[in-house]
């Protein structure tokens, strides 16, 4: 496997292999790789002749606030599980690597970026399309790998491939849980014993939701919403958002709303969890 | 000539040429094409296996008062010419093919695109480096070419594709200027005989500071910039802006300052029009 830490070496390599007539697979992630990141290293196997894996703990993704510094960095545990999935290549930039220190140029989607994940952490989705798409111009990708975990960047990354039309499938990623329900994240790492037992309530509650939601369709969305707050609030958690939205528009469902995210984000200590439900209604 | 309207017909013979191990050359113009470029067009044809024009009045980069409406069009004129110069495909695609009613993702540069024509016309280069973004995406050249008339608009592009690493060299063609001097522009078709006599002070002005500039480097500037302003106004130009700029940071020169961009923009009637000199001070 080969492991690039200049993006001129990665860029290189993926013209190559294209003008080989290779496809190539994209899985960008900010490593500390679990089995959520393998099950997307495992699609693009599938998908494509050439799999790279991105591990880059993008600075400009995190307010001045969040845990940039302390986010988990583990390379020869991700190196050793890319090369026991099959990667071809892993590209570890330094930051210095990906931003010149006059760069002034940003991508932004400005519509789907802005509830839920993107009310709360203003710069955090500009910084992800920004590096997303600079790691599509470096990789070259036929198709590109994102977990439905960040259900909110994955729409927002298909919105912007869409919109500046990169000729890139995005192929969405089935959640992966732990066995006691808790999805995988890195940052559970940061999680005492007693708040991993009680964050296990995102999950339950979310699966608890689901059917009723079904059953009940878009009107029933803010009484769900409301019992569900009461639920994580009461095991402990601390509530940033639970939302139910369109999963098309982002906006509040209506009648018109064929499937319906269920989203949460609470704080267990000073630990932030994300995690959701992709409700069809229709 | 193969002739595009469609986003995805562009992108897929683009990329067909490249797995054919072809290069690709791309000139994006908004059309009414005169012999600027045409020139751009011939360097194009020079370096690269296929050359792609694009001919789209990009409406996002015009402002609520412009002349996005009244900006001349002649796309039979255009295509004998991109024949005539030997282009391989033309790109023509109306607004709608461009751009979906709900698109939400743009590209902007924060820097570059400030001062200048950006301090006048403020969502002008976002709609730029957003729908050249796009151009870059779907036609996946290797190299474009942009003619210096727009100065600006090459810093800037260059700026954004360094950002963004699209692996595509900019390559900037000489201004072509009529044989009065007036720089050629699709817009100088507005002017009336007697604004077009006047409009020849740009040139004359521009092409009088040079000397002066490299002799007396950057303390000169403001002294130079005020001479020509009345000479513009004498000759009955309505003086939108004159400003010598350091041409890597386009801020106020200083001593480090190696090239200063001298840019006028200037009413005649009501058709701006814009013209510069690159001074090498060092």
């Amino acid at each position: 496997m080969r492991i690039f830490k200049l993006a001129a070496e990665l860029q290189n390599y993926a013209l190559e292999q294209k003008r080989a007539g290779r496809t190539i697979g994209l899985v960008p992630t900010m490593g500390f790789l679990h089995a959520g990141h393998a099950s997307l290293i495992d699609i693009a196997r599938k998908k494509a002749d050439i799999v790279i894996v991105s591990i880059f703990v993008n600075p400009t993704q995190f307010g001045p606030n969040e845990d940039l510094d302390k986010y988990p960095r583990d390379f020869e545990h991700d190196k050793a599980l890319c090369i026991e999935h099959g990667a071809d290549a892993v590209f570890a930039p330094e930051p210095g690597a990906m931003y010149a220190p006059d760069a002034s140029t940003w991508v932004e989607e400005t519509v789907l970026s802005k509830p839920l994940c993107g009310a709360r952490r203003p710069i955090h989705f500009r910084g992800v399309t920004t590096v997303v798409a600079k790691l599509f111009n470096l990789a070259q990708p036929d198709c590109a790998v994102f977990g439905r975990k960040d259900a909110q960047q994955l729409f927002v990354i298909k919105r912007m491939v869409r919109d500046l039309n990169f000729p890139i499938e995005i192929i969405a990623a089935p959640l992966v849980r732990g066995e006691d329900g808790l999805a995988l994240s890195s940052r559970n790492r940061y999680l005492t014993e007693d708040e991993h037992r009680r964050a296990l309530v995102l999950s339950r509650a979310l699966r608890a939701a689901v059917p009723a939601l079904k059953r009940a369709g878009y009107t029933a969305a803010a009484d769900i919403v409301a019992a569900m707050k009461q639920e994580i609030a009461a095991a402990g958690g601390q509530v940033d958002y639970v939302e139910a939205l369109d999963a098309d528009t982002l906006a509040a469902p209506t009648e018109a709303t064929s499937a319906i995210l269920l989203a949460v984000a609470v704080y267990f200590g000073t630990t932030r969890l994300i995690d959701n439900e992709l409700v069809q209604v229709k």
